[in-house]
């Protein structure tokens, strides 16, 4: 559940969170994580909103309603922060201090412009449906142009991102690990149960590729 | 009587059927949460940042080093926004439009000040210990002067609040219900695996009950 490998060679030292400015760092978190929170500043008060999204090579694309407070504040361009966190586990050391949890987390940085061409707000759509579940866009029932209407998509341009990533053991005070203190690390990861189909599903349809690929890719 | 005040910062704008202003609905959502992005404005510049967290009665603790900008910021009494998203699945609908996520969300406004009293300090220090696997704080080795002095903690007023829930199946156009798409949950959780020990771990230091317990109140 980490990127990057441990070996003995650093098993066993103090590693304290990293930073990384490396697009090749920070797009796996960005692409694995199934909700981002946007943050932004309206008068000095900032807001937090969880949302889903996608990324297309150096952009961000969100969408939501067209009345969202969120949505239009992008579409404004006033400046956006989002993180992505995936939570690896809890790192329990033999100090509450040194205590912690190995994650990954990126955070980036830009401004946003609305999407209005159809055909590009249309792949946009297909962008952010794809994200959670590959492949599940072309299963699904397209959107109509009410729908598109009623939706808005906005692009927003990656200007600056980081990385902060944390894995491994815990990394006590050298006369710590003398105590007798249980030390180690809990595991994390996204679970998935069996895929519950809808009450009113009609019979005879098969549970679809997308979702097979999907459950298989998971802890289970 | 349980409810927050509602006003401009808190309304919910979009399907406010699934929103809510009350401590009994938002205050399981941060509890169960293992951590939080909180939200802060610097000259209209928004940051989120992915912290560790407790709830105290209508307070909120947060700790970081004390050269954090977070934690200097919230120091100064800036106004801060908490954001807490359990996501509880991926909800396929046939439209894409109409699909979503199962989740569980808490948006919380307020502001800070930093725990000075050395004992109020610890206090908070324990209540952020215990959050994530209650009762490690007894097992621990708790801070020493050198530790505290490096750790600022804050507490933040819950001033206002609300919470987003989204359960259940899918909720497609009535016409869709036909077309022969399969429409489900893939319930998604947070999955613990075994506990892995520090590679520096002395022998016979058995399993902690802190930790047996938060194993087995987890998916597996």
């Amino acid at each position: 559940m980490t990127d990057f490998p441990i070996d003995d060679r650093n098993r066993l030292r103090r590693k304290p969170a990293r930073g990384s400015f490396d697009r090749d760092i920070i797009y796996p978190i960005i692409d694995e994580a199934p909700i981002c929170h946007v943050g932004f500043a309206e008068n000095g008060q900032p807001f937090v909103i969880p949302t889903l999204h996608a990324r297309h090579d150096d952009t961000l694309i969100l969408h939501g309603a067209k009345a969202s407070r969120l949505l239009k504040h992008i579409e404004a361009g006033h400046p956006v922060c989002v993180a992505f966190t995936l939570l690896d586990g809890i790192v329990l050391a033999r100090s509450a201090f040194s205590s912690s949890v190995n994650y990954r987390s990126a955070v980036v940085f830009g401004a946003g412009r609305i999407i209005d061409a159809e055909d590009e707000k249309m792949h946009a759509l297909e962008l952010v449906t794809n994200h959670i579940v590959p492949g599940r866009w072309s299963e699904a029932r397209i959107p109509t142009p009410k729908e598109m209407h009623a939706t808005s998509v906005v692009s927003i341009t990656i200007e600056q991102a980081s990385a902060k990533v944390r894995s491994g053991p815990p990394g006590d005070e050298e006369e710590d690990y003398a105590l007798p203190i249980w030390a180690g690390v809990l595991p994390l990861a996204t679970w998935v149960g069996d895929p519950v189909p809808d009450p009113r599903l009609a019979e005879g349809i098969p549970t679809p590729e997308s979702v097979g690929r999907y459950v298989q890719s998971q802890t289970r």
